[in-house]
């Protein structure tokens, strides 16, 4: 056992580092549009200890995660997941951009071109590199609307002939949302598969990746299925499965871009968990809109805001150009981080700590009078140090 | 709103489907292989629940999972866990066969070969083959020990000029350790990278990458390190760094293998909570190893099974050939699923529905009176059944 010598290490001080590790955010009004549509529901609290330990879900699999009959997987994945994303056949991801190189590993080759919006998420760009892509983006219109003309891939498909086409719905700056489905006519006219990253959008809002016309649609649990991560989920037409779920030649039943089987653990039973509250909630998607749009409006009132971005905005992510708070920063004591910890007093993260030019919030599940506490919070500093700052 | 019509889905029904699973096999004895390790720790039940919600590590991220000091996954990534596993450089993944596919997608291309060994887990055949390689093997010895006689290596990396060379350490079917340190020096000689997956070695024994002479080796959190799924460890040694952890062209701070960030939300942090424990638990790797000689020793006792792969063995996975439970299963009641039937009845879980000529069995962290009742399952039912058996 001489190996044991370098794994002494000293795990006193280790549980004193890691054995009672607590998150200083949880509970507080939440802003960050990375988080608010991914807290976890009651019944997906109660199931990640259920399902806590390591292989858990595995405990009667015969050979594939999506397959396996008790917990529901294999219902999930074949029955009401594909429903709710207006797909043929599913498949649970570690993430949306694991779902997003799936597809692109397994129907390009190196030096292929895809087509992507110029909003996509910086993950997109990578998956894309990964595979060994040139990528061509469209790009978006100038600030503030940062606008999407789907009708810009046209002549782009018929330059660069991409192996495929990909736009993010909405994106994750602006929370702008392009004519996802022109550009599923597009799809068709030019006859190249398209891919919808809906990271933002499955799970929070109405969407049918049939009905868009797209090819592919990816999904975020931890983002907008109020899961634990890392979860995503991935719909396709039946046409892509021969391909993209191609199946190990030695080992039949295993799909290669899976690697047999993907995420398998507590995740997935926390997508499963809020499921049901999850196609719930995106019936109320309209009320959604509202409340961003009069927040939006709110925070225009203030002065010294300015929504970028589409308008009228239809998405909760929003994003605010705010040289008011820069202007404050200048001369508050608190400097850059003023806003920051102001609204951390007030029990509401979700800000970058020292961003005061421009912030980026969504108002995702959050009720009105907890919005009404961010603005007030606003609204005070600005009253405060409107004479101060320098004009 | 006009997609609502496709989405609308009954919500009761899917409640009473995913709104309140549970777990039989919870808290039971647990024998099966894969899970007796990932079983979780008090503190990472604690931080699963804290950290449940979606996005949650990610409230203070500077643009990095690696990177985020609070909680202090900066600390564990370039300090604790890379001395844990005797690596330069680690990074987090979403489980052992992702991390495997890094490292190959990074050091090959296509066509290129990798040698692996015969004993390897299915997941990293299909990753090979999801990298598009020519896959050779390097076979093990016969039934019933399946060995792997590493000088067998040699002449199949003179002949084929191997990409990588990986050896499964131990393999997941017969818990054989092979000669990890020897084949460490034929790859020094050779000058050939050389990975080990230890998917069932880190977290539970005492193993360097640096005293193997691996250039890469690959951990399951939720296999061996006492962790909720799906979550992986990779080490590596730091001449790797720049090709298999090479950044993105455009977004300069993001690994394209990683697709950024990997395994970004609770599973890393039991993976973290836990990490105190199974440092402490390694040390005691020889009482392990003593427990499951005493447990091969019992089973062989009863007579009509037969310990096979490596003896005397020293890992907690063991198989058997057990005749006598397929002679009983022809005359029991209850036929193939006699076996299971009887150990679920004693609260043990763990072995195949319908298996009776094998078992692979794991007696990690399992006490020996617990044992002791598994093998009186066993012995009973030999006893009862040994005068109607057909000989």
């Amino acid at each position: 056992m001489t190996m044991l010598d370098d794994i002494i290490m000293d795990t006193i001080g280790l549980k004193q580092k890691y054995g009672n590790l607590t998150r200083d955010n949880k509970d507080l009004i939440n802003l960050n549009p990375l988080q608010t549509a991914g807290r976890l529901t009651e019944a997906a609290k109660k199931v990640l200890v259920e399902f806590g330990d390591g292989y858990s879900v595995c405990d009667h699999c015969k050979g594939r995660l999506d397959e396996i009959r008790n917990p529901p997987i294999y219902d999930f994945v074949y029955g009401d997941l594909p429903k709710f994303l207006g797909a043929d056949v599913t498949r649970i991801t570690s993430g949306a951009r694991e779902g997003i190189f799936m597809v692109l590993h397994s129907l390009t080759k190196p030096g292929d071109v895809v087509l992507m919006d110029g909003n996509r998420h910086y993950s997109t760009y990578v998956a894309a590199e990964r595979a060994g892509l040139k990528i061509i983006e469209v790009p978006s219109s100038a600030e503030p609307d940062k606008l999407i003309n789907v009708e810009d891939y046209g002549p782009l498909i018929e330059r660069e002939k991409p192996k495929l086409i990909l736009l993010t719905y909405p994106d994750g700056e602006f929370g702008n949302l392009a004519d996802a489905k022109r550009l599923g006519e597009l799809a068709k006219k030019y006859n190249v598969p398209y891919l919808i990253n809906g990271a933002y959008a499955v799970g929070r809002m109405p969407i049918s990746m049939k009905e868009l016309g797209a090819d592919f649609i990816v999904g975020s649990g931890h983002k907008s299925m109020a899961s634990a991560g890392p979860i995503g989920v991935l719909g396709m037409k039946k046409e892509w499965e021969p391909k993209v779920l191609a199946l190990s030649t030695r080992h039949k039943n295993k799909e290669l871009e899976c690697l047999g089987c993907t995420a398998r653990g507590s995740s997935l039973m926390t997508l499963m968990a809020s499921f049901p509250y999850v196609v719930e909630r995106v019936k109320h998607w309209d009320e959604e809109v509202k409340k961003a749009q009069w927040f939006s409006g709110e925070m225009e009132k203030l002065g010294g805001i300015k929504q970028v971005g589409q308008r009228p905005h239809t998405h909760d992510l929003i994003k605010f150009d705010t040289p008011i708070f820069y202007q404050i920063s200048e001369v508050h004591p608190g400097k850059r981080g003023f806003l920051y910890d102001a609204l951390k007093n007030k029990g509401i993260v979700g800000l970058k700590h020292g961003n005061t030019k421009q912030m980026k919030i969504s108002t995702y599940g959050t009720p009105r009078e907890d919005l009404e506490k961010v603005l007030e919070v606003f609204r005070t500093l600005i009253d405060s140090y409107k004479d101060k700052i320098k004009k």
